[in-house]
């Protein structure tokens, strides 16, 4: 499907019974609008619409139905599997203008809004109650509800909230045919046959629009506690985990990462690492609660039981944002300091450190020498593995050894019971490794519920898997 | 369908393929085996069949999809709507050979079940490490995990930790063809396309067989406090629920009753009110941690704030239980002391009041003088409606009457964004009233649901809704 395939009567039936400012063919915006954060796929959409409100999506898909127009739904454009990558001539359908936030509910402790609002947005308008919304992650500023919903977001604070799906009441979402079906309004309880809601969150949009949304909020944190430790390896931050869990608080982050990630961090931000001595993992814990003279204790029996071999706890805001800026910066200095390769995956917490000492060996027997960055949200089982660029390789070298490696780690992901995307979803980009994670009787599951649900395929189409 | 029906080349393939005790057509046990705790069904099976693992059932399955023979999934049978009852010749599959739980993943927290394992068999074997499947109701000594996951259960601790849904991290189903779908695994997350758990959680056994589970373990709670507080009116209940969501303690319940329902339990059970002078409402409050001086400060200043009439605080486990006997014998102690009509509905918390006191106007004026006994898990907006008996009418005009009742009280849930039901699920008992829930679309998206994974209508057919 081309730009030049937007049949002639549908754009004549959009320009009639919509505002003239609903749809843009500017090739500005389409490039704009037909990509996210992924960067490896050329945007190529028809148009892109920008509606303000339900009603106006569910007209607009009664007529994509219609006139047969394929829809990729797109919130603030974050996303980094290419879920919201049009390149096949597709309409846009941007929510952007979909920002409303209803008044706090502070008896029921919920929030109603539009599926353009803003993460962060959501999180001001909810503080000033002494509440919030625990979807958060770095692009809290440029995310959107209906996409963090669509790709069931996660983010540092999963182990303490969990994921998006649980901080959803009601779902509204516009079908493939132009229905506006209300789901659940805003009842915590409500066991009346299968949960419709859970069919949308996390479907990257291929089964419906989301248009709006009842978000359950909680109590913002009272007094949070950051400790940062230095262990050994792998194996130690696993028995330190299952330390902690039993430990007299609560824990709202384990966050690790490899000195590999540390030196790289040190190297571009200039920032110093708080121990003496380099160590082969490290271990960023954010706690509440807890009674102080217990937790202290605690910490002193870490040093005495030989589960740390340092370890500094922040004394105040300033110094916990210094520690929490240790594993933020990761990201950002990899890329900046190298040419990589990346992967968020995961695994059973259990078969986490198996699962990295049999990838340690598959790289070193394939690629001996190459640089592998490991950090992420160990406590959920969720790693990022980056493989940096050796200098000695070319790119394109580089990057076809690297989809090569994939292979080989996807097959420890299966083998370990894991999966191939932990939190950023399929879309484009790991489509072809689906069947890693899912098997053939849950693609075609997959398959039956897409027919079934947009049986003329015009939502997201190629979008997770083909059908 | 009746008993006479299952067909002669399905049941010599059954005595052929499987062990000789795998079936059974006694009487007596598909009298005891064709109902669960409704009592208004007349059981009827036409077989029962006892797999003792998920290979026995997705052969069986295949077998019954083969020969279309109907199949009402069984657990523990203490469901309240009907959901496993068999009355037209339905083979019966009981999962409670199926027992095994395998030791528990001290590192994941987590352990793999069969689906027959008993609730409380599951908190039994988890105990000794510390930490439990905090899936907590009446009847979880004889309620099972499947049962449990297949009606998406709740309970009194569903404020503190969720409904069943939260605490399932992967899913063994079978389908309606006999064939067997591994879902999730151990995954804490696993964004690979639509979570297909999610539509086996609370579908009551028409969309897949549920056969083993990996439950998602927590922490056993540490000291609790239990309290009880006198307030005057429904009004009274949610200002204090308000303000106990704010205040410095983690709440893990907080249930309503009425003076009326007091009055029964203590006409049944003769058990005393800890309080000298009679209130209109009740609210135990249990809590979880806090500084004990914030904790008593904030007690303090309920009284001055008129937020209560009188309060007391358990000291000690024995007084923590009298407490809550208070509000665990209201169920027997209703049934004991007359003869009610039940419905366990939810609305969002934000509308309880307006909804309970619209409900009092229309049985006022409908039927002055009945009584009316509410109580209910309040902070999930969960309400038990239970209308009593008069003396002066009779049994089968008070149920006529009722019923009738049901679909005006139906009427304002459904205005006020509720639920008909909140926790109890549809079953038989409440398919017809499905709609004042569901509206047209979602009915009809269920209904492709059941389509699309069970074209032959063979699971649990009838249940929910017709297709």
């Amino acid at each position: 499907m081309s730009t030049a395939a937007l049949p002639a009567d549908f754009l004549r039936a959009i320009a009639e019974s919509f505002p003239s400012d609903f749809l843009t063919r500017e090739p500005a915006e389409l490039q704009e609008y037909g990509r996210d954060w992924t960067r490896v796929y050329a945007p190529a959409p028809g148009a892109v619409a920008f509606p303000r409100g339900t009603e106006e999506v569910a007209r607009f898909m009664a007529l994509c139905h219609q006139h047969r127009v394929a829809v990729v739904p797109s919130g603030g454009r974050t996303g980094l599997a290419g879920g919201a990558v049009a390149m096949h001539g597709e309409v846009v359908l941007s929510l952007k203008r979909m920002t409303r936030m209803e008044p706090v509910d502070l008896l029921g402790n919920t929030v109603r809004v539009q599926a353009g609002a803003v993460t962060e947005a959501v999180h001001q308008h909810c503080a000033p109650h002494g509440l919030t919304w625990p979807v958060d992650f770095a692009s809290k500023g440029s995310s959107t509800v209906g996409g963090n919903i669509a790709t069931n977001a996660g983010g540092v604070k999963v182990i303490r909230y969990g994921l998006t799906r649980q901080w959803v009441l009601g779902l509204q979402v516009v079908t493939a045919q132009g229905q506006v079906l209300e789901l659940n309004g805003a009842l915590e309880k409500n066991n009346t046959g299968a949960d419709l809601r859970q069919l949308f969150i996390g479907s990257e949009g291929t089964l419906g629009i989301i248009t709006e949304a009842t978000l359950k909020l909680t109590r913002l944190p009272g007094k949070q506690d950051v400790f940062l430790f230095a262990v050994p390896d792998v194996a130690a931050v696993l028995r330190l985990f299952r330390d902690a869990r039993q430990a007299p608080l609560v824990l709202s982050a384990y966050e690790f990462f490899t000195d590999k990630c540390l030196a790289r961090v040190q190297r571009h931000r200039k920032l110093r690492s708080p121990f003496e001595a380099p160590s082969g993992c490290y271990v960023l814990l954010e706690s509440e609660g807890g009674d102080p003279a217990a937790v202290e204790a605690w910490l002193a029996s870490l040093f005495e039981r030989g589960l740390v071999t340092d370890g500094t706890q922040a004394q105040g805001a300033a110094q916990a944002q210094e520690l929490w800026s240790l594993r933020e910066s990761i990201s950002e200095s990899l890329s900046a300091t190298g040419v990589l390769h990346k992967n968020d995956i995961s695994l059973p917490v259990a078969n986490l450190e198996a699962f990295c000492s049999e990838l340690d060996a598959v790289f070193a027997s394939r690629y001996p020498g190459w640089e592998i960055c490991l950090f992420g949200h160990i406590g959920d089982g969720n790693l990022h593995v980056n493989v940096m660029k050796p200098d000695a390789v070319e790119k394109a070298d580089f990057f076809a050894h690297a989809k090569q490696s994939d292979h080989a780690m996807f097959d420890l992901v299966r083998k370990h019971g894991g999966s191939i995307s932990a939190e950023h979803g399929i879309g484009l980009l790991k489509k072809d490794y689906l069947g890693y994670t899912r098997a053939p009787g849950e693609m075609e599951l997959l398959r039956t519920l897409k027919r079934a649900l947009d049986p003329a395929g015009i939502l997201n189409p190629g979008k997770i898997l083909d059908v």
